[in-house]
């Protein structure tokens, strides 16, 4: 039997700090990424891949929004659901294609996928993650009378949206089914579809969005992986980052990584949803949780790049 | 072994005439459909969906075009994969709802999918097929220095795309594999992303769309069905359609049909294509299309309305 691989691709993968998310621009990031999954299909690994959808998702809430008299705007688990279409599409064409090249003959598909979460999570209560575009004084009133609920920022008002924690990934047995088929997977793009279980109608969609690397940890336990591979923009975790004490990461145990966390060095905003998913990871069975920069992805995978924590 | 059938709903089976395409009309029109499929699912058939996206990539065309001043708009493919995660969304939930009430314990899942079109295909240059919004003349002089191919209609200019002769599905196996898992599909959306072989270098995407039934005759031979369940806005195929020698067909033989083909009863842009995928699917070894109303699914399926052609 094959091991099993999570690589989970931060937002900033496909459309790189600076570059204006051209589809030329997405296509060569996406490209460059593929090379590294290569060479882990080839080292004899089942993939799944998953993938944060920040700045995609961003630009279909604005055309949404520009286009909001002309043509109804979708609501956010809609727009998430396009961006799965969309990244999905791109991986699945590139990565083929990388596949091809190095004679590797296995199928990819990126599919669509819901994640369960609980309707009592806290989030829903105090909403804070900011989505969309940035509002003026002026057009926040409207934004605020359609039942959106916002937030100032430095560059202006943003409608903050929950962030609930995901608790399953419903089609966690059919990614499961794909992988014993032999076909490499996308899933979980942009963290997933929220949706809550109602009594007497099934599975209902909600207006949030879920931490990618969280739904990417629930994905690699209904898959059996054993390894966790977080590709984002730093190529360690850090103890006190951005200070001058900061000290990068290399190999570090569950335990230790659970003490840091608890001590506070890992913001919520950033890297603390990746270090929650480690602990997740590890304490539900997997073995080894890899945090690194995306360019660098081959090289954690071997060994030679980011933080390795096991348990 | 169970029967296989592809159900390939219309454009119009998602927004209806008349309506503004709300996300709440999507729904609720998608949970009309999904109770059709369930019986026929319940009836001990292995169903995969596709799926028309006219007004849904309609809308994301323009909201990309609305928003270019501000975000790069997306080609026409990427448009097509954002529909297939939008529809695709909608009908994995909606049928699963539905299946879960009738105690049917299958899994749902939508795919992205891509389809081989030849480079060579004659449509590529005539483009005729016009997609997008509506541009005035003044309009339509930027758009033409972008290098789009523009044809004037009564309500102004229109962007016109090549629309090639699907030649297979890339995920075909993939899609015959999760049937043999016991899995619905959902699957070639829009008639899925055009793309071609390019000699070293792989798949590449193509400013084109596919007509989704040719497509979805294509996976019909793709997955071997047996049945080709075309669902549409009309309730039945028609001799001298609109005229007043109209005369509906109950029950057609390949040879008839054909015939009829042949001496031009039905139209390119709307009765042609169907027709075309008929007379392919049964010449390719499909045993029974049926082409019916949208709101008629399950009469159609039980030979109480619809156009039934066989061999």
């Amino acid at each position: 039997m094959r091991k099993k691989a999570i690589v989970a691709l931060g937002g900033n993968a496909l459309i790189k700090e600076g570059q204006e998310g051209t589809i030329h621009e997405q296509f060569a990031n996406t490209r460059d990424i593929s090379r590294s999954i290569v060479k882990m299909i080839k080292d004899g690994w089942d993939v799944v891949i998953t993938h944060g959808n920040g700045p995609q998702v961003g630009a279909i809430l604005l055309q949404n929004d520009l286009a909001r008299d002309v043509t109804p705007p979708m609501p956010l688990g809609i727009c998430v659901a396009e961006s799965e279409g969309l990244i999905g599409y791109m991986i699945q064409q590139c990565l083929s294609n990388a596949l091809h090249k190095a004679n590797v003959d296995r199928p990819v598909v990126a599919l669509i996928t819901q994640v369960l979460v609980d309707e009592a999570d806290p989030s829903f209560k105090n909403p804070t993650k900011p989505i969309g575009p940035f509002y003026s004084e002026k057009e926040v009133m409207e934004i605020k009378e359609e039942g959106f609920q916002v937030k100032e920022y430095p560059g202006g008002w943003r409608v903050v949206v929950p962030s609930p924690d995901p608790k399953s990934i419903v089609e966690g047995e059919i990614i499961s089914k794909m992988l014993d088929d032999d076909i490499i997977v996308i899933a979980s793009g942009g963290g997933g579809m929220p949706v809550i279980e109602k009594e007497g109608w099934g599975l209902d969609g909600l207006e949030a969005v879920i931490d990618k690397d969280l739904t990417s940890e629930r994905l690699a336990e209904a898959i059996n992986a054993e390894l966790l591979l977080i590709l984002t923009n730093v190529e360690k975790v850090y103890l006190n980052y951005g200070t001058p004490n900061q000290k990068a990461l290399d190999s570090v145990k569950l335990k230790e990584i659970k003490q840091f966390y608890k001590d506070g060095h890992f913001p919520e905003g950033s890297m603390g949803p990746k270090i929650l998913a480690a602990i997740r990871f590890l304490e539900s069975g997997g073995k080894k949780v890899i945090i690194s920069d995306v360019n660098k992805g081959w090289d954690a995978f071997k060994g030679k790049a980011g933080t390795h924590i096991t348990k």
